[in-house]
């Protein structure tokens, strides 16, 4: 995907190759110093919201309880609330959202086969960790936009809500049934890695966005950290 | 269920059992007789928009197209939004809508299990006979609550374009797909029968509910022919 551009310009005069500097040498990232192509932008964060809306439909349909049922079905609504917004802001900006999805379908869907698991609580944890990190993430990116988008982009990420409710209904499953904080903290770290290289699919294929790509090296740091957090917060260790 | 009384009394004074009228005698049938009790009308019919919700969560991960997507997900959040309306005016009502919609729960998800098909299309089917049939007859049985609230869900149920949606999926896959045209119209014709007993459990238990159910005969008599209607509009034999 060549989507990145430099705000200040195409400085063809600089060198297309140059030494890798290791993240630690990266004092500060200034995202706003990023610009996505907005059409892109829009079109991978549309699709990620319509794959949570798919899994957090999945955990609706597992739910035993109808109390786990209805939370589960209020987080469903908040993604797909948010899938909407952003294809109606493709709209806005004259594009086709089907056609500029399309292309972030394939990864998109092997991250969410990919973080599915093998019962529900799995499935829950596995939203939890993919959505905390790639909604700040795409939050964090959001901030390289033109300002009058960046501000409604900004409110449609912001809906919050999904979290809170995976988080619960974590928490109570792990309370109840010994054992099986264990198996979900290991879960946990093996759904990382695959998370971590959809937010990085943003940055990849333009000269600018290889540049890019050091500058964000201290955001995934971050992304990681937010994730231990969230991991904490469950009684498990990241 | 016991839940329905007729609102000009209890008329103790009539026969507890009177002869079946046959229902070509009952010349026109005045919905605002019957009442609903609110709260268990409620919460069948928030579960049954819940399931709807599910099923087309289903038709969203199993559709290919993003065109397909798009548009089943649309039509998921509209049967999601009426479940929360239809939750929340039980919570006006000062009940705990879980306990409310859970005796409900296993006969409706019996009905999504049966209609769920073997494949997207049967699915989509399922859904556009099951939602059309359910969602008319809860909207005339919501004309016998009292006016407020009667006001409040004849909005809800009210909220149109699911059927749309299915409408168009299917016919564009029976255009595209010869043969497919024969095998929905069998499988059309073999859910009206499950539909009808989940609307008959609504009226179900009670003594005045006997007396109703020879009086809304005509009305289920109505709901088959528009299912012909909803069949016909797709080319398909009801």
């Amino acid at each position: 995907m060549v989507f990145w551009s430099n705000r200040r310009g195409a400085r063809q005069e600089l060198p297309r190759l140059r030494p890798r500097v290791a993240p630690t040498e990266v004092a500060k990232v200034d995202f706003t110093e990023l610009v996505p192509d907005p059409v892109p932008f829009l079109g991978q964060a549309a699709y990620i919201q319509l794959e949570f809306f798919e899994s957090l439909s999945k955990a609706v349909i597992g739910a035993t309880s109808m109390h786990s049922k209805e939370r589960l079905s209020a987080a469903a609504g908040i993604a797909l609330r948010k899938h909407h917004e952003l294809i109606a802001e493709l709209r806005r900006l004259g594009v086709e959202p089907d056609e500029v999805m399309a292309p972030f379908a394939p990864a998109t869907d092997r991250l969410g086969q990919a973080t599915a698991g093998a019962d529900q609580y799995e499935l829950m944890l596995g939203i939890h960790v993919t959505s905390g990190m790639l909604d700040d993430y795409f939050a964090r990116l959001a901030e390289g936009l033109p300002a009058d988008l960046r501000t409604r982009v900004r409110s449609i990420l912001a809906a919050g809500g999904i979290g809170e409710v995976l988080d619960a209904e974590l928490r109570a499953a792990i309370e109840s049934q010994p054992g099986l904080a264990d198996r979900l903290a290991l879960w946990g770290r093996s759904i990382v890695g695959d998370t971590l290289l959809i937010a990085r699919s943003a940055l990849r294929g333009s000269e600018p966005a290889e540049r890019a790509g050091d500058r964000v090296e201290p955001v995934f740091t971050e992304l990681i950290a937010e994730h231990t957090r969230r991991m904490d917060a469950l009684g498990l260790t990241a």
